[in-house]
């Protein structure tokens, strides 16, 4: 890229489309969390289901794809709650919603995914602890609590 | 990286260290926002002070340098409030301060950054609205709101 003095630098960054993340509520008020191992950080991590929109998805299609693959829940109502942008390096937007969710009959089980529930408040405790870290498990979290998402 | 079935496959990431990034505030409880052009995205995005800790630095040694270079403010206290990892395809953690500020007497213009004042509530506002959406930014304003840090 170029700037206006006629200097020129080089900008890494990921090439990617669109992204979504489910804050998924069951009706006793715990949210899905999904635990996967990232290889950058070496270690297991807590997130939200979600993904990559594929061709011809809407946002809110592939958030409940995904919500289904990965969790076996599923929704009638995927509201959108926000979005955000990983960072400089990335030009991934990644939209989130916020559902409630209910069992699915059928589950695909090949998605290595693991799921565990948790209160919102707990959540956001471990979250300002840097127990939990991912950055859309930890904007969801937040943005369902300030707009007060589960007191409707 | 392999799985336990034998099956291998490629994962690309990023390569990184740590980084900082800085909710500041001033007295009258303003939050400083910088401007910076993203070129993945190809637009102006507003931000929050921050960058890369450079060898030998503690991650708040790391967080003045840039609130100072970035802003031209200083601090005497930095509060860590918590901190996150990007994404899937990132090993970097982005830890985040809290700091009232002032005017730093000398300021080194050669930053090419521009600031920007907000009311948190406003910026909030504009987050859950999807108008501001970098990840540090988003996650430093929503937990300075929900830690009550501006009401000490």
């Amino acid at each position: 890229m170029g700037f206006a003095d006629g200097t020129t630098c080089e900008y890494v960054y990921f090439k990617s489309g669109g992204t979504v993340a489910i804050a998924a509520f069951t009706d006793d008020n715990k949210m899905i969390l999904t635990k996967q191992y990232r290889h950058p950080l070496q270690k297991v991590v807590y997130d939200i289901p979600g993904g990559a929109i594929e061709a011809g998805e809407m946002p809110s299609q592939a958030a409940l794809r995904e919500l289904e693959e990965e969790t076996g829940y599923t929704t009638e109502k995927l509201e959108w709650i926000g979005k955000f942008s990983r960072g400089p390096s990335s030009q991934a937007i990644v939209d989130l919603f916020f559902a409630r969710v209910r069992r699915k009959g059928s589950f695909n089980k090949n998605e290595m995914v693991q799921v565990e529930m948790i209160d919102l408040d707990s959540l956001i405790q471990r979250i300002s602890d840097g127990e939990c870290f991912d950055a859309a498990l930890t904007i969801a979290a937040l943005l369902v609590s300030w707009k007060k998402l589960l007191d409707k």
